[in-house]
């Protein structure tokens, strides 16, 4: 069901981290984008001299993360994953060119996570972690008790929804918070 | 002809400076990619279940710049721009949400600009002095002589074919250098 990933796969996520955003963006804590979903047009037409009409296009897929911008004067780049199983977190769920990106951005000495939604609870689980787990084990998945040993639990709030990036300072500005 | 923005406009220095990132980020010299065109997406059918096609969209329009990414650990953004006048810069290249999107930039201690395509040359023209310009000016285009003056004229090569990394390290890193 191709088709489906497209529609509701991580939408209740995705909207929280875009809502979180506008609110960040707004009061300059940060600049945080959503990249647009990628699209490969294969027709255009012109009904009229002042419009166009994409008539025959599909979804493709970027080789880089849903989300980056600036923080704290830092490149930061990240992924949102919805996780329906309580016990362990697929890893399927990130595909082989978003691990070579995430290890790309780690070499770049920016900043680069998952935000992981499981257990109705969001998850931040470092770049580094995910790859040390991946080097480090045969399995296709990752535990739900790897994740709360080396993620770091996101808080919710009214304004922002996810205050994500409060966890961001956590996980990575330790010795100035 | 808004149409014609989205077909032969700006494809040239589009080309060359994807070239250019392919060859920097495959060196490991920074982690810059082009966000995908923004679509919007109106009518999507399944042929079957495997499978879908976008059989209504629309080009739309993002408030960011269409490049971004990671160099010497700073986040950078940018926007190409050609320009067929030989004498002046039309301000009618940068949308206002653009505009906005430099200051914003500038704000969170990014480095942002503009490669402008004139008069057959290449020149990376700062956010700062764009901003600077529009300040202190009523008219609505950018002088060649202005672009020339403020702005840092970028090397063409071989690999890569614009050595606009060696421009921003001019421009931005010049203690370094």
């Amino acid at each position: 069901m191709k088709n489906k990933s497209f529609s509701n796969r991580g939408m209740f996520l995705e909207n929280i981290i875009n809502e979180s955003n506008t609110y960040y963006n707004g009061i300059e804590k940060c600049l945080i984008f959503k990249k647009p979903t990628p699209v490969k047009v294969l027709n255009v037409t012109y009904p009229n001299n002042n419009s166009h009409l994409i008539d025959k296009a599909v979804y493709s897929s970027i080789s880089t993360l849903d989300y980056n911008g600036i923080y704290r004067e830092k490149y930061i780049e990240f992924d949102a994953k919805e996780c329906h199983s309580k016990t362990s977190f697929p890893l399927s769920n990130i595909k082989n060119h978003q691990l070579l990106h995430i290890k790309s951005v780690i070499k770049q000495k920016g900043i680069v996570f998952l935000i992981i939604y499981m257990n109705n609870e969001f998850y931040l689980l470092k770049g580094n972690d995910i790859i040390e787990y991946i080097n480090n084990s045969d399995k296709k998945s990752i535990g739900f008790e790897y994740i709360k040993e080396k993620g770091y639990k996101i808080k919710e709030s009214y304004l922002p929804r996810l205050k994500y990036l409060d966890t961001v300072d956590e996980a990575y500005f330790k010795e100035t918070v």
